[in-house]
């Protein structure tokens, strides 16, 4: 399908080209799934790129984790990435000030020269975007931002108010293509997109074909419950790497997420 | 001076050993200096650890904005540090959840087998304090975390309760042995120390000799005024890697801040 047809209001809402480039991404490919790649060496997650990257349309890396990193090694994975049509999302969840940001995004992990998305706190100051943009314009990239406007962790303290900051922040700029919003619970998903309106992604984990089987407190939400509710993108970790058949259950959750899209109407 | 007599109730408060190899130090050498060292490259931060060194207690890097990293290059560092007698504190700002937080003291950074001290915010919930833990478990190592108490940068989000659910989370736990606080308002280090109590330290930055030469915005405080309120470390960046003399101006620092603490009298 083509992607301004399925995406409706979202895509000519929303002006970033990142987000754009998803959203076409998304289409031709038929999946709104984001694969959450908690891996510890280079070689673990080409394995799984190689195998479920025909489901999936980003892919979500911890690189601070990686044990046997380097700068080569990752290249191989983002080959990989690029041929199999993959947005590199890292998840760095940045939270220093603007000018500090900047600076990480360098350094040995080099992720202003891969990561197409990253993750940030608005905790610190709302100068953190633009930090982050500067450090991707440092090497003449653009990416784009998620900023954290809810979590689902035990105890976490993005409180309403605080996400009220966060996307007083991320409306202004752009730099910000979206949010991460809470997809174990589709009440709180649809209450952030009350308040995020049309222009910008939500992007949320928290998502599983078999709801109720979190492990240690995780709690899950169904992946059509959370697109239905607003949600663009899923972020599914587990429920792919952690079984059996891992191309199989990733074209699980490209055909529920994307059947969602499609029933959502844009 | 003996650090039980010039610490007083906070070195009998304090049961955390880290804590107290912090206090041990700083009385030693006569310093609450912690030297903020934003360098990129390790050959710099090397240089300023051997100009510095014998003013200050502790060394404070961003290893992520480092971009010729190696281990075996930081570990040269590392060195420079044992000979200064000067702990090691990493200020990662950790922010996922804990699961996470530990794998990211691993990775190429190695950060668990090298920093005595990180910060973290409270932001995702209280089990980052207990993830950090487990990295430095991992290695069979222990170290301490300072959480986020408050901030100085324009826009942030720790408010009054945001700080007291840090504080909670904070005194429950062995391994965290202080929080960051506003060093730029005497007012508000005051107003932490009320809250947290004798047993556990408060860290700022946001102070200069100098008072308001903050430039771009930036606030300062004068290092007496925080330690009176309750600071028991001054983080320092360019106001002493930033001048022409940085021997000279660390030791002005030391003097400083060690005079106002015994002036404190513990």
């Amino acid at each position: 399908m083509r992607a301004e047809d399925v995406w409706g209001e979202r895509w000519t809402s929303c002006a970033n080209p990142l987000a754009h480039r998803y959203m076409e991404t998304a289409a031709r490919k038929g999946s709104l799934v984001c694969l959450a790649a908690d891996m510890r060496s280079v070689a673990e997650l080409v394995d799984l790129v190689e195998e479920v990257g025909p489901h999936i349309a980003a892919l979500k890396t911890h690189v601070d984790m990686v044990d046997d990193f380097s700068l080569e090694a990752w290249s191989g994975l983002v080959d990989a990435a690029q041929r199999h049509d993959l947005l590199l999302f890292e998840d760095r969840k940045f939270a220093d000030i603007g000018k500090v940001s900047q600076h990480q995004m360098a350094g040995v992990h080099d992720v202003r020269s891969w990561a197409d998305i990253v993750t940030a706190h608005r905790i610190s100051g709302p100068d953190i975007v633009d930090g982050i943009a500067a450090g991707w314009a440092d090497v003449e990239r653009i990416g784009g931002v998620l900023l954290l406007a809810q979590m689902s962790s035990s105890g976490n303290l993005l409180d309403a108010d605080y996400t009220a900051e966060t996307i007083a922040t991320g409306r202004g700029s752009p730099h910000v293509i979206g949010y991460i919003g809470n997809g174990s619970s589709a009440t709180e998903v649809a209450a952030l997109r009350q308040q995020v309106g049309a222009g910008q992604m939500i992007w949320t984990p928290g998502v599983n074909l078999a709801v109720g089987a979190g492990a240690m407190g995780q709690r899950y939400g169904h992946p059509r419950d959370a697109v239905l509710a607003g949600s663009d993108a899923i972020i599914v970790g587990s429920g792919i790497h952690g079984v059996e058949n891992r191309a199989e259950a990733a074209a699980q959750y490209a055909e529920a997420s994307f059947a969602a899209l499609v029933e959502r109407g844009g």
